[in-house]
């Protein structure tokens, strides 16, 4: 008996034992979590501290558009329509300058627009009686919401107005329904779109004054940083392909070769930029009608240059690899092409960044381009054995042509930079050398 | 005189032929961009007839809605609040069923718990007694606004839950503020959500019954397409490529040779539809817990084999070409690996179509590989003349070295699939054939 009770209690200890321990490691597993997830946070805030700032300044102009309720005055003249002055502030407030000020005018205009079709569509619907009415006005509501559905599919459009459509459906449904309920429609409308342009006004000035973002300056900056990552690729490369087999060292690990491949992706995030881009005014260097056509060229031949990479660094960790005595005999060659047009690639984002003339890679494109020729000679030149084994010489020569096309890659980026750099008047390195005792302007 | 009237007619007439003809050219000015974009219009519902569908179903959507507002009964119970309804349709109703039902979802859901948590904020500021109210509640929205926005830069977060978020901001802050004026914040907040879900799920109903588009069934399409576009060029590519010498005619028009291209920019597509139909309900063979991950580990692999094919598109157009009688040695080989991975990723596009095991793709993976061993076996044999110019040779071994990746490549992309054929219990193509008499499940 007494044994048998210790028995029953040691198993009751082991089961409370083991709940205790789950519970622990439960609770642990969540502590490790809420860590993670707070750690991605301060992360996300480290690596553009710009977001931490822009989500202050959300919480500002919300704070100060809902002053509209709070202070008695303001909230005489607009009573409940104040509301529509928050929704603007949450719906049109973005990250960078042009992304609100976009939203912003697409809001303003279509607010405009669909108050005043929505009065002409109550206006009618009014003459039609009283029973006729909500059919006419359905029918009205029906036909703007599809046609203008339609449209949002239409690329050009979707790219500029997407949202303007979007408030459109919205006001117009709104005012052309309330105004089957509510006599006093024009005060509606007026009431509405002045909250909207009090909202988005808000909006657009703080975005304005308190740390703007540019997009334009992003994507400048995203196009120079696109260019400087197959640059630091390129130049790494050569040592990295022709030391291999010397030392046998894996560099799978290799980050700076890994940098590249976020330009592979970048075609969207580009093209969302530019479209901000277009409704910023001017600011810094960067005019209203900035050529952000132009930069979208340079982004896409830096892409059509990132394929080749890709294939390039494919060569890097490829099975088959030919012998060293092969490779040894292109080595110099191929080094030099590899680090020159890398190095053309690095002055070219500088230049962009620093705006001035791309002079400085075009040394870099001329030596690239005469390392070409060298490499046609030394091929020319029959320096090879004649026993030399063609199947090995395939990797060194696809990575020897793959490098000819970088290098023509490179020289269209070139072109393309300087058709920018005479489009934008870009400063010539030596005047800016010698004005630089000159205040800036 | 009469010479100077006559001139003055003249010049009268001159000036007014010459504005008439301005105002002509004008006219027709604007009447060729209003037919084009008519046109467009046009081509824009050819292409997907689903948009036109789309479009009157936003419009049916829409009008439903604005019952709430016509018929009296309803009106009585909801009255102003019913806006909120029309609202939730402009906003929620989307393209596919699955962006539907996340943006209804994440509506429905932020409504709640913002409605919850604002109430729980006006309770507060109302114990800190009438004039510390709006501070109290001007802190509360500040800090929300704030902390939600950051968290809308976490890209998990960005990905499923962003529109929640900006509900979540927009709803809390209504609710807070207008419960300072408006003492019936429970009723408020009552009608809200109750306004929300009928717009939510009328929305929903119509996306789901009228013509559903399934965002998993478009991703599905989109990653076989894909692969089918690739199997395009690879099969035309090797013809192309050593007829060119023969007849040396330009083959820049081609354009089956340029389908491929949409293939390389896909990654954002495939993204936004696999977070899409992660919310979508089990339809047609599709499950609810479908392998989504899968089709993106497919398609990068597929974008990977689109890199290859870039460089390989470049040798097409390259202004240096290997003479004809050195392609000719390989390039039965050559065009064998080309066609045979064609033949594959065609195979395996239609495996995935049709939801069969990808049997047939395998015979052609085989047959690629073995011609990459032959063209091995080619290079090593000494095929070559002792006098083969070697900077001739560079081009081939480049395209022969870059169609050994795409095989390569392809033995991926057909692995993965099987891994996805045995994840979804694909039918064996022999089964299909015994069963083609009973009826479809």
């Amino acid at each position: 008996m007494d044994l048998e009770c210790g028995n029953r209690e040691l198993v009751k200890q082991g089961l409370l034992g083991r709940g205790w321990s789950r519970i622990k490691a439960f609770s642990n597993n969540v502590k490790t979590e809420v860590l993670e997830f707070f750690g991605a946070l301060r992360k996300l805030g480290q690596d553009d501290p710009r977001r931490v700032v822009h989500s202050l300044k959300a919480g500002l102009a919300l704070t100060l558009v809902s002053l509209f309720y709070y202070y008695q005055p303001l909230y005489d003249s607009f009573g409940v329509s104040a509301m529509w002055a928050v929704i603007t502030v949450v719906v049109v407030f973005e990250f960078s300058v042009g992304a609100t000020l976009g939203k912003g005018v697409n809001r303003g205009l279509a607010t405009l627009l669909a108050g005043a079709l929505a009065i002409g569509a109550h206006q009618l619907a009014n003459l039609s009686g009283r029973i006729c009415e909500p059919v006419v006005l359905g029918f009205f509501v029906f036909l703007q919401a599809a046609v203008s559905t339609f449209a949002r599919f239409c690329p050009k459009i979707k790219a500029r107005y997407d949202y303007g459509l979007l408030v459109f459906i919205l006001t117009f449904s709104l005012i052309s329904i309330s105004g089957f309920r509510d006599d006093e429609i024009l005060e509606l409308v007026h009431k509405r779109l002045l909250t909207v342009l009090i909202g988005g006004s808000t909006c657009v000035i703080i975005s304005v004054l308190l740390f703007p973002v540019w997009a334009g300056q992003d994507l400048h900056n995203l196009i120079a940083s696109n260019m400087e990552k197959l640059g630091i690729f390129l130049e790494g490369f050569g040592d990295e392909y022709f030391k291999m087999a010397e030392d046998g060292e894996s560099k799978e690990g290799r980050s700076f070769l890994q940098g590249y491949k976020s330009v592979l992706n970048s075609k969207n995030n580009e093209e969302a930029l530019a479209n901000f881009a277009r409704w910023e005014p001017r600011h810094g260097r960067f005019q209203f009608r900035h050529p952000w056509k132009q930069y979208l060229k340079i982004g896409a031949l830096t892409r059509q240059c990132a394929y080749r990479i890709e294939s390039l660094n494919g060569h890097l960790h490829a099975d088959i690899q030919a012998k060293p005595e092969i490779r040894s005999k292109i080595q110099s060659t191929c080094t030099k092409m590899s680090m020159e047009s890398g190095e053309a690639l690095k002055e070219l984002s500088k230049a962009i960044k620093t705006m001035v003339k791309p002079f400085a890679a075009d040394i870099h494109i001329e030596n690239s381009k005469s390392a070409v020729k060298n490499l046609n000679t030394l091929l020319k030149s029959g320096l090879w054995d004649d026993e030399t084994d063609l199947l090995e010489v395939v990797p060194v020569a696809t990575v020897a042509s793959l490098l000819i096309d970088v290098v023509g890659c490179t020289a269209k980026i070139a072109e393309s930079v300087h058709e920018l750099a005479t489009m934008l008047n870009f400063e010539a390195l030596e005047l800016t050398v010698l004005r630089e005792t000159e205040p800036e302007i």
